[in-house]
């Protein structure tokens, strides 16, 4: 049979998925891939849905939706000190989904599997009645025993996270039309995070995860998984230019929003001149914003005035 | 912060996934799992996805709806050759789903990954205004160079399937009333796949893959992938007796319909007695069904008339 016996749907993986296929995804023509694991490595596995109308804007540009479900989990494996290899894939769209969302959604993932050396390993493509569904699992690799954990974190280890925090929130408010975004810096954080690969944290961090739920729920389950009090001050919190000039109002947004996909980490200070160093290495940006106590599992907020910060919302749920 | 304090994303996913949750996937209270391969082994991966009203139907009990999603994924890795190790799942589900949903479902795979012997590694679990969209990326592992591919059939090779054929496709029609079902066979064969783990096929077939898309339009892969024409003869497919008792007009259904999980296998005579006896030591079901050939890549079917049967519609795209 020639390609055009074949159903639509391989058709639609074969142009538009095929060239994403790396070693082991058998041309995305079997039913499984194969992967051969780095010998003497641990795999560490990640998966997040997104789905339209709630992850990211039905209209939003298809090459940023692939983008930014690849970026989601291959921060994921940046927050827990891993070296990505392969991903796998689940797309179901509406039948009368056009042929050039399909083109543009593989054309983002093109461009960003290549720059963060990833490649395709499988997936399963099939219709849906309701909005656009996505789920990736994303696999990458540590030396033995150097996986960063939620768990880990000691009385005393200061607590850092990466890059500016909160433009992922207020990008979304500028989506919404409540903030205005003149550079449309705020808009583009929103809609593609900067994972954090290559930033080698193994054996430095003592604890970690990635901001995506908001930073006060995020490190609260860092507190959690330690059984420690965190205490940051909103004053030390590094934001960008656009999100310092949304003004003081919008602090509670920042601080307990959610897409940042920046990392937050606990190092003890004995090792901040190595977590500088790697920083500066990977070109990242590092801000330590507190530190851990023994204590109660909580996160403790000094707002700008000195004051304990209460937040009414501490993160996102979606239940 | 107690239980009570945790958004209730968190309290759903502790409450009904934790009990699910194996080595490596630290409680499902990090951002990834960590795996240790097995020591010089290939790890095999396959992700299958499932939408409510395309996959299953909204009023099937969720225990089954959890099964078979686990079931197809592992069918996949037994068509390859490969021993599970672990899942990873996505749930995307309406807000107002009830939490009886979650605990079906749970209790589903929690069963089944206690017959087939495989764990829950992690997941992601969030809303959608649509169906529920599930998607389960499934872990297994081979001797180096042993997957099953569905390239590597040769001239000669039998044509084997596992079971009976054709009982999802019915099965299917009974839960939209177009057949009667007296015994609730077919309706149970659709909702519940049997997935032949254990079935030790590597190193016996030269080729392989589970029935999902149709019978026809299935073995049109295997002989795409090996360049082979392949020869089955209707009335040697293996049918259940409620299938036999649906009658003649049924059977184009039987050969293309899909949801069979069934394995479709290559194997050369010389390989014949061990894949019987492989097939025995599994308690499962081989029968013959025809035999490949050097020829253009397509599939004949001989009619239970002895005549060339042609088919309308070979199997199943959801594009």
């Amino acid at each position: 049979m020639s390609d055009a016996d074949l159903p639509a749907e391989f058709a639609l993986i074969a142009r538009h998925f095929g060239p994403l296929a790396g070693p082991g995804a058998l041309g995305l023509g079997d039913d499984a891939a194969l992967l051969a694991p780095p010998p003497g490595r641990e795999l560490v596995l990640t998966v997040d849905a997104m789905i339209g109308g709630v992850h990211f804007l039905p209209d939003d540009p298809p090459d940023l939706v692939g983008r930014k479900l690849l970026r989601v989990n291959l921060s994921d494996l940046a927050a827990k000190g891993a070296v990505p290899i392969g991903y796998l894939l689940t797309v179901a769209a509406a039948r009368d989904t056009p042929d050039a969302w399909f083109a543009g959604f593989a054309a983002g993932l093109a461009q960003d599997q290549a720059e963060f050396g990833t490649t395709l390993l499988g997936g399963d493509t099939t219709s849906t009645p309701g909005p656009i569904a996505l789920s990736l699992t994303a696999i990458g690799h540590v030396a033995p025993g150097t996986m960063v954990h939620r768990a880990g974190a000691q009385p005393g280890d200061g607590i850092w996270v990466t890059g500016t925090v909160g433009d992922g929130a207020l990008g979304l408010a500028v989506a919404q039309g409540r903030l205005a975004d003149p550079s449309g810096f705020l808009l583009q954080r929103y809609r593609l995070p900067q994972p954090r690969v290559g930033f080698a944290i193994a054996r430095i961090a003592s604890a970690g995860m990635d901001v995506s739920d908001g930073l006060v729920q995020d490190l609260g389950h860092i507190c959690r998984a330690g059984s420690l009090t965190a205490e940051i001050d909103a004053a030390l919190v590094p934001l960008s230019e656009p999100a310092r000039h949304a003004g003081a109002d919008w602090l509670p947004i920042i601080l307990s929003g959610g897409d940042d996909y920046e990392l937050l980490l606990a190092a003890p200070p004995t090792r901040e001149a190595q977590l500088r160093d790697a920083a500066r290495d990977a070109g990242i940006a590092v801000t330590r914003i507190g530190s851990f106590r023994a204590g109660p599992p909580r996160v403790a907020v000094r707002g700008p005035d000195g004051q304990p910060m209460v937040l009414a919302r501490r993160g996102w749920s979606h239940f």
